[in-house]
């Protein structure tokens, strides 16, 4: 087992949100967002699709191709069937990949995107997900207007949608140039409350892995990013990694940490969903590479792969973590 | 846009399945079924997951690899959030890339891992797929014990697991030669039982589209088989293919159709489901493909994307079908 060795360039990425999104301290780089969480649809569900629809559009116009040559879309979210993506991309008439990784979506894609670039499969390919706080909240736990309490643990759904086009080498382009694809990681944790704790191993595992197999150490990185274990998993992930002998004090960070003000958002241990690492990756991370504020990221998406009725039936909550390295441009 | 070239090998293929498939007329081709539909499980989701975790255990006996040599699994299934192939396959330990493709997961899947493996990312590659007619009826439509009448378009979720272990070219195995990713299509059906009709289009597109780009025409093929379509989807696309001039008639057939005895198993418009096609392909297309029966066949993996919620909210049924070349072993 190698690590995926990979030659692509991020050519385009964008970052829709919502109101609680915008308010929070990256707020002014989002691409888009409405203070309603509606865009203009008449239910949540069709929000989420309409907010993968304008990211996926925005992508392709900072690329600046040829909606055309973008030769496939990765896509996937965490509504029952993924219907949020299926639904948001019908109109481009790109081919279609449909995934699920819950919120490791993101990773997902853009490895898979970038693999088929990297060889030639295609010239173009775009990653593409999506999560909205009120399909979600009543998909996997209660409606809202249940007023269900929330516990410390709890992580607080990011409404918002990324999206990823991916095209070859290209001068003054975030460089893609490793990944490493997760393995499924079970560790007993039930509390569907508690998903940072369930995926803190995943993300373990597969930094152990990425640091065997490359000749690597944390400190060649400006910054080792999980997508979201929120503060409850990251704490658990540097603690597990010390255990480890791995240090990653100084250039660890969590998508779900950055997104929102933890002391003013009342959203308990961060954010999370598959929106909440596509877009912080997208409008905050990729940009400050491209800028070369940052010269090198280990990306690590992060999922919970269960579902209400696997909790419902007693199951240990499965996670995993895929990896992506991104580069600044060559200069 | 160009079709994907590859250049794999199916290894091994193996599905399993439950009584009433086993009672069908390709029931003896089956590697494994049980009688009581349960596998061992105490519930109907975890039996689709041992059926899963059956499927990949046969495969790779049947590959003759180590299990540590396969680099990747793609899997998906029809529960929510995919927790049929979360758990199924969490005993394997190898990196899991998840999908949602609907009863399309075993083309998506087969895509995927042969382009990796195609391009030496990989030397081995797995698809995995699964469905189970008792979890999908509660969760899609009603559970068993309201007994709910079906009408005569509805189809039969197949209860069954297909597991597809891909490598690099190898002599006396079928070929992988060619695939095409589907274009989700929406032609306004809203009727989740008749996904057949959503469907067909969607197989229809994915064809003309195939047509167009090579210098293949159906006579070529000694099968286009679509899986799963069924008797209403499958006659839907035999005339709107004959209306775009392509006349499939004498090579068409369809998965759904294989599976059951209409006559005699009351499964009105056929077979469904992502385990349907898995097994068929497993079990009896390619394994006459190896015998050199079948020289060289086209399946068209169809899947309808709705969910209960959308289907709900007023939604019309989108549609997808990948394309895979399948070759018999060169002489």
């Amino acid at each position: 087992m190698n690590t995926f060795k990979m030659n692509a360039t991020v050519r385009g990425a964008a970052g829709i949100v919502g109101k609680k999104e915008h308010e929070g301290p990256l707020g002014g780089y989002f691409d888009m967002y409405d203070a309603t969480d509606k865009f203009g649809a008449d239910t949540w569900e069709k929000a989420e699709s309409e907010m993968q629809r304008r990211a996926l559009t925005v992508a392709i116009k900072k690329a600046n191709v040829d909606e055309k040559a973008v030769g496939s879309l990765f896509a996937g979210d965490l509504q029952n069937q993924c219907v949020g993506s299926a639904y948001g991309l019908l109109d481009f008439g790109i081919p279609y990949f449909g995934l699920y990784g819950a919120c490791s979506t993101a990773a997902e894609g853009m490895i898979l995107a970038s693999a088929l670039v990297t060889h030639g499969v295609l010239e173009y390919s775009a990653a593409v997900t999506s999560s909205h706080y009120c399909s979600a909240e009543r998909q996997y736990r209660t409606p809202l207007e249940y007023g269900s309490q929330r516990p410390p643990t709890a992580q607080w759904t990011v409404t918002g949608a990324g999206a990823f086009v991916i095209g070859p080498p290209s001068a003054g382009d975030v460089r893609i140039t490793e990944a490493l694809p997760g393995i499924v990681v079970e560790k007993g944790i039930r509390d569907a409350n508690n998903m940072g704790a369930a995926m803190a191993p995943a993300a373990l595992s597969t930094l152990l892995r990425y640091f065997d197999l490359s000749d690597m150490i944390p400190e060649d990185f400006d910054m080792i990013v999980t997508g979201d274990l929120g503060y409850e998993g990251g704490a658990l992930l540097s603690d597990l990694a010390a255990a480890e002998g791995l240090r990653l004090s100084g250039v660890y960070n969590d998508c779900g940490m950055m997104i929102f003000n933890r002391a003013g958002q009342d959203v308990h241990s961060g954010g999370s969903g598959c929106g909440c690492s596509a877009v912080v990756m997208a409008d905050y991370i990729i940009p400050r590479l491209k800028e070369g504020k940052l010269r090198r990221v280990l990306f690590l998406g992060t999922g919970a792969m269960m579902s209400p009725s696997s909790v419902q039936q007693g199951c240990a909550i499965p996670a995993i973590a895929h990896l992506v390295r991104l580069e600044a441009p060559e200069v």
